[in-house]
């Protein structure tokens, strides 16, 4: 069941990269006698990924299996996408984002169809999102769409017929960062994928410094996080605001039973923290506002011993880089492995999982 | 001659799109028992499609059967365009009719050079087009141009030696959406593609709200038009100005001898029309500018029972979208159609005809 | 040694385009019983090429040996650089040279992410270079930049770990620009890729039209001269500057020993050049500034009979359009050249010199 898969002789072990490696273990380590079961992936052929409430645990936990493997072995020689068109469609201009799932299609052999910029569109002119969600139907096979509007989502999919995967609407969700952030945590403590009881003292204190309530990496990471409370002791939002969750997020926190605070003293919580999770920009409406200047991270900072940062970067100086060579840095970790994590959700929505090498479809290998 | 070939085993059927088909036939009518004559367009290699000039009534029904085979099989994994480069030069940026472009260079696996918006290109610093025309001829095999400038289609092609499709100059063209106009009302009226005398009962009324003069979606309809006159009864431009037509449409008219008439009286006109064409904006010298607030449609317009609405979208207030659920509404169908009915254009123009699946290359054949 | 090969026969012959041959040698000439030492050229694997001093002589000239090559066969078949993504990184937005390299790398079969302006980028939100050069390690191969800072590419490299172009960094350089110049003076003269002594009558007069310390095309064209510094007898650069070069360039020119002087007087300079080089913009300090409106040529300028003009377009009024139809006119050559130098660089960088047609690995051919 666990049989040790090699990969065949046409797949080039990929060089791992310094900087990460050095800090963090290798995304092996997830894997290790832990085949991905692809056949839970299939499950998501054709599906629209707008919140992480579109994927399961062990969804999440096969994806960041595959990812793993699709960090360390060249996949682009077997064309996994060819034939196959995605618009990102960045209504609300992001580089970073944007190039990370361009460069996860292309990776694949699939083509893309960009708006940059979705200012210079007929948007501009005024066209409804309903219509180009119309006209997306002939042009692509998959859109992925960032836009500054909560409700864009919605809108967007009342004529669209093409799986959609929200890369950040408004205030709302932004799930493949949530993705990028858990496959960061599995690769650093693989245990996390296991079910079972965990004995309390294993559990991890979680710190999130921002407002899941209007910043939306921050809102699906917490939702995701609730995937996994069994191994979650306590989280705690570091804020300036009274109520940061928002009457959504603090229901799901309520359903789930987790246990939950919130404070504004970042020097007390700070020292117990296993997981601080930072931001550098909150949606306030229709602008942005960058994090209060006094919840800023630096090598002097009261930090546990073994502690790491996430941060979904680009960052501000709310996080300094004498972090970058310190065993805190997983956040470089988090930003490497994105462009993996997407290129595995990619090939399961693409319902292209049967065209992976034969080593992956016998159900996962060993490094 | 009319022999039923089937697509070949590796072929895959497109799912037919809900939207669209619920309301009009399905695009395998237009070549029912009347295979694609692909030696026809072998004669576009290598030519620029600048005018509906350069098109002749049999060029655009074939592309249009073309288009209706592209529909509705899965052509990605033949490669047509594989290594050919396309430049996308919009110098006025049009991002719907850009990605229409690029969709379709990609699904034939072309590749893409974008310019979405020329004025961050050295035209800003005021590059000459015939100098751009130069650089292209190094870069790419084929240009795909739009311009705020009548004027520049001529200026580029002074240097420029790999053929040029123009995607809309000032007041001028737009072919290709023309042609995207013709592919619709073909597979609306599939007896349109038909020889011989018409009779008078079977002839459309068409009423264009518009001026063809200065819109150039609105004259490289009319001019298609045209073509197919012994399919049409009679042309009437609705619109607030005295000559809607300009010198040279007129002369056209003239000379293909089409009854037509002006009229600022939408009322009147309307319950007669089969074919209404409307777009939403005018090009005025350096501007553009909206639809007179009085010509818009809404469910509530006396429209003749059977009539059918084209619009090259993107629209703003003058299409109601209670008329989507309506079988008024063709110009969904339009939209759609556009991006195969470039397919077809730019595999005749790089001579690609004969890289087409087997079962197209024997003339056509039945879905 | 110099056995002629012949291209195989899936070879595809490319149809020399007619204006820039009319006037000039055929790229053939360059590898005339010559054939391209593409050992030499594997040493560039993984290099980054940040100046002229990444390159040798040698290198240069067997790179535009192999662009040679390159410019007379269809390439695009051979999908050299299948699985490669190249990140177009122009934070300081030019469409002609990001689009001379998105040419390139697609004609072989790599993709592009593209960043068409740096300015709505996290750049703009105040992100590192340092850390975008951290996110560009796991989205691509290799990154070509473009920035209106000097200090741009040591930044950029702090953690990139992929190869970098850099295709003009401030008032620093322009490698591959400078590789597009004498791409076009080789194939103009053969002969100055040879070694050995040279009759002081047939070395060349150059004359630099511009400020080597401010322009970075300028700078980076006159570094690679130096390299062939046998075959010049002298170089006069002609600036309103009474130090046009920077300390920087006055030490390599002292160092390499090269006749040179500095005049404003274009009058009494330009019956003697040979070779002529213009450029139309000075980056000062941080922004650009038009040359010195007395610095223009047109076809009744005091120009040597034989005399050649490079310019690294666009141009504006410095350099007339009615020279463009004389033998003074390499410029067209140049620009025309400069897709396939950079092709030749991109096959070596990416150690795919081994994916070429057998006839190229045997050593070259003749065409």
């Amino acid at each position: 069941m666990t049989e040790k898969l090699q990969p065949n002789q046409q797949m080039k072990i990929l060089t791992p990269p310094e900087g990460v490696d050095r800090l963090h273990p290798q995304p092996g380590d997830l894997f290790k006698g832990n085949p991905v079961n692809l056949e839970l992936l299939q499950a998501l052929e054709g599906k629209s990924i707008v919140g992480v409430r579109d994927l399961t645990r062990e969804a999440v936990i096969e994806l960041c299996k595959l990812a793993a493997i699709l960090e360390q072995f060249e996949i682009a020689p077997y064309h996994i996408l060819d034939g196959k068109i995605v618009t990102t469609a960045f209504f609300e201009a992001s580089t970073r984002t944007r190039l990370s799932f361009e460069s996860a299609v292309q990776r694949l052999g699939g083509r893309i169809l960009s708006i940059p910029e979705g200012g210079v569109t007929g948007v501009k002119k005024g066209e409804s999102l309903q219509d180009i969600g119309q006209m997306f139907n002939a042009y692509c096979d998959l859109v992925i769409m960032r836009h500054t509007d909560t409700e864009s989502v919605q809108q967007i999919r009342e004529h669209l017929r093409v799986p959609l995967i929200n890369a950040g609407n408004g205030s709302g969700e932004h799930p493949t960062q949530a993705l990028a952030d858990w496959y960061a945590l599995l690769k650093w403590r693989p245990s996390l994928a296991e079910t079972g009881p965990t004995d309390p003292e294993d559990q991890l204190r979680m710190g999130i410094l921002g407002t899941p309530g209007s910043m939306r990496a921050v809102k699906s990471f917490l939702l995701m996080s609730l995937l996994f409370q069994s191994k979650i002791r306590e989280v705690t939002v570091i804020s300036e605001y009274a109520d940061p969750f928002g009457a959504d997020v603090t229901e799901h926190l309520e359903k789930a039973g987790i246990k939950y605070s919130v404070t504004n003293d970042i020097q007390e919580t700070l020292p117990n923290l296993d997981v601080i999770y930072m931001n550098s920009i909150a949606f306030l409406g229709d602008s942005y506002k960058s994090l209060d200047s006094r919840y800023k991270l630096d090598k002097d900072s009261a930090l546990k011993e073994d502690a790491v940062i996430l941060h979904p970067l680009a960052r501000l100086d709310e996080l300094h880089t004498n972090l970058d060579e310190t065993r805190h840095n997983l956040y470089f970790s988090q930003a490497h492995g994105a462009v993996f994590v997407r290129q595995a959700l990619l090939a399961s929505v693409f319902g292209r999982l049967d065209r992976l090498p034969e080593a992956f479809s016998k159900g996962g290998f060993q490094a």
